[in-house]
């Protein structure tokens, strides 16, 4: 295989270093990038450059922002009585994205996770902390992933948040919308009967 | 969704963009290039411009190449009375990975196909009747994708190629190796049955 251009197995190395892209699918894009307008391959190469130079977290919650604070913070309509934690800024995307919360966020940058060497300490817990000391928070809802290391991250949190006055939630847990009762797996037929609501 | 940043709305733009990558995998990309170093996202930015920049089509067979002339058509070891037509340089980087054909190549840059507004004066059908009526070439072997527009693709270059003293051949048809016949299609079994040949 010493015969294809040089660019071209670097570029397949490197599309094939993106998660869930495997080496027939790195060639496929490389082929993709090779075929379309030159205009259009450049714009992807410029957004990559653009985003990494642009982007950085803002200093208050980590979520991801182009200035010192993100939109959410500097957004003074904002109920600034609310802070809810979640992992990733793509966690608060979606979040944002069902349209119901209205309050602030902070993002962990991670979870708690023994097996791969993340302790507390490596997430942004310590600011957490310190925002809900110094701010007017009455709720904290933790919205981390509904799994063994996102409960993990929640207890810890909420254990460090114990000794001041803020109540803290999680998300529901039972039955997902649109599902079929069937199917539906025991954990989750349990945790809807255990956290059923007045109808 | 006004809250995020700007740089990232358009890196998932053009993330979504490549074949395959909708709005969800595009996102998960784009986190993934805000998360990794710095370096490893640039250096996915580079290739993709060096890749642009660097690469262009082989002047005799279009094949990707970074010269004038691509790997095989330049290597004086190759057996230069085959040619092999192929519509895409992936199908002839395919074919090269099988390892047993020593012979050169003809990319067409596509296939017939009248539904797509494709005609043969698109492809580079007109360059290899050129190679052909002053090459020396014993042999032309049709390896376009067996489906119809591949076929017919095929069967308007050998009407071409008629008046020219080649043999032109096709890739066989038969059962895949490693398949199991009680779940082969009619079509496959019948050009399997169709082609035997001798033990």
């Amino acid at each position: 295989m010493n015969e294809i251009s040089k660019s071209v197995t670097e570029l397949i190395q490197q599309l094939g270093r993106l998660p869930g892209v495997g080496r027939k699918s790195a060639e496929r894009l490389a082929y993709h990038l090779l075929r379309v307008h030159e205009s259009e391959a450049n714009a992807l190469a410029e957004a990559i450059v653009a985003v990494r130079k642009n982007v950085r977290y803002c200093s208050s919650c980590y979520n991801l922002s182009e200035g010192p604070l993100c939109g959410i913070c500097a957004d003074p309509s904002r109920d600034s009585s609310r802070l809810c934690v979640v992992e990733q800024p793509r966690d608060l995307m979606a979040l944002e994205q069902a349209g119901v919360y209205r309050g602030l966020y902070h993002v962990l940058l991670g979870r708690i996770s023994p097996l791969d060497g993340i302790g507390p300490e490596q997430l942004t817990i310590e600011k957490l902390v310190d925002r809900v000391r110094v701010g007017n928070f009455s709720e904290v809802i933790m919205a981390t992933n509904p799994n063994v290391e996102g409960d993990g991250t929640s207890l810890h949190i909420s254990n460090q948040l114990a000794e001041y006055p803020v109540e803290i939630t999680r998300l529901a847990r039972g039955v997902t919308s649109g599902s079929i009762l069937e199917y539906t797996n025991r954990e989750v037929l349990a945790d809807a009967l255990t956290g059923r609501q007045k109808l």
